[in-house]
């Protein structure tokens, strides 16, 4: 496996290989990623993954100086995987200026569910990937689903800016005890990471009374709420939403997702479930 | 020479050809736009000029609807002037959902000059040339210095956004008069057409005078408006500015740009002369 650190040196390399598969990533990677670059190498013959701590999705107080740096053991891992190149640059080599004066500006979704708790964070999502796309203008990119509304921003701006790249959503990893696997687990206690699988308990429930043919999306998010938050949890949201486009789920939807951010002492995770109703 | 109205067909013929230099126009083309064509020719094996009225940069009030739309004749002049493809997409093939949701947003320069009088300008120029080079993929993309401000925002967000493609600008077309060659010099009146090259006038003095050491820049562009107030115009700016970025200019500026908007009844005209100083 080759690392590249450079854009010229990427670039370079891009120039001589034709179906390129990208996988994005913030590295301190799990199976999940794993996941996202199995999925790649079965899409293209070239396998792309970055690994780039992007500071522009990171808020006020968040953890941007925190995040775990592992490169070392990321590298081993993607080279045991098949990957061909690892693009890792610098905050330099794609933040030149330090500011980054234009954007990609997504509409109002970026200020629901996680987007209303992180305010920036979408926004620094679609321009990092766009900058991403242009430097390995690759033919596919794998997102997992486990960051939904991301992958909806991603779809969302591929469409409307023309982007000429399939993008390829992946199912969530998760534990066996099905926690959805996540860089952020890591700053879980003991006594939490045993609590942490309520989240999935919860969103799992919730889908079957609605398989079950239950509607009042309203009630069944209030009543998941006050049941975390008898567990101990700070509840960011939970919600029904049009499966995809991520619109207000009404009443008699064939596809919806629930989709959840919650804190656990300091450590916030977020989960979601699809649900694809008979007609 | 091909026309090609829809994305699909435009990347089916780009994937069969290498080096391609792009024309992004509004149509109604004049001899301004045929030496950006001439430059395009020299730039790469390939030339693809688009067409298209791009309803996004047109604000409240302005003349989306009276732009002149004249393929016919336009596309007699690209095929003479040795064009391989002709872009022209309706607008449901760029804006299928008819608002664009996910926009490329520039920086605060977009509501100075000429950004201070047509709000949402500048974020719909860099949006559909995003939008077209995604779909184009040139190499090199060719742009006038007429439209100064434009150029600057379009190299900003190529920079910013790491978009493969080099930036040309080419020189501003004249009348023998010295008046700036634009689509919107059609709507002139016969007196007014008469009274343009005040405008080119104006900067050429101003231009003198900095390049005999003026560096009183908010007197000499005071004194410009008073003038051309007096002649009859309605002056939007007259700015002395820092030439490629358009920050504000100090004295003792090696590369400088004059840049004006005014308004000759229902007619704006911009005009720009870039000036470097000896060190």
């Amino acid at each position: 496996m080759q690392i590249i650190t450079t854009i010229k040196e990427l670039r370079a390399w891009r120039s001589g290989v034709d179906q390129v598969a990208f996988v994005p990533t913030m590295g301190n990677l799990h199976d999940g990623h794993l996941a996202l670059v199995k999925e790649a190498t079965e899409q293209a013959a070239h396998v792309v993954v970055s690994i780039f701590v992007n500071r522009l999705q990171f808020g006020q107080g968040e953890d941007f100086m925190s995040y775990p740096r592992t490169l070392d053991a990321d590298a081993a891992k993607l080279a045991a995987a098949g990957v061909e190149v690892l693009f890792a640059p610098n905050e330099a080599e794609l933040y030149p200026h330090v500011s980054q004066s234009y954007q990609v500006e997504p509409p109002h979704l970026q200020n629901e569910l996680c987007g209303a708790f992180r305010p920036g964070h979408f926004r620094g999502v679609a321009t990092v990937v766009s900058k991403l796309f242009n430097i390995v203008k690759p033919n596919v990119a794998c997102f997992g689903k486990k960051d939904y509304q991301q992958l909806a921003v991603i779809r969302g701006f591929v469409e409307d800016l023309n982007f000429d790249i399939r993008i390829v959503g992946v199912d969530t990893g998760r534990a066996a005890d099905g926690l959805a696997l996540s860089s952020r687990n890591g700053y879980l206690t003991e006594a939490e990471r045993a609590q942490a699988p309520q989240l999935y308990q919860v969103l799992s429930e919730m889908a079957a009374e609605i398989r079950a043919g239950r509607q009042d999306y309203a009630k069944l998010e209030q009543n998941a709420i006050v049941r975390l938050q008898g567990q101990g949890w700070v509840v960011d949201y939970i919600e029904v939403r049009h499966a995809g486009d991520l619109q207000i789920a009404h009443a008699g939807d064939a596809h919806v997702v629930v989709l959840a951010a919650a804190r656990l002492g300091k450590t916030r995770l977020i989960d979601n479930l699809e649900i694809h109703l008979e007609a």
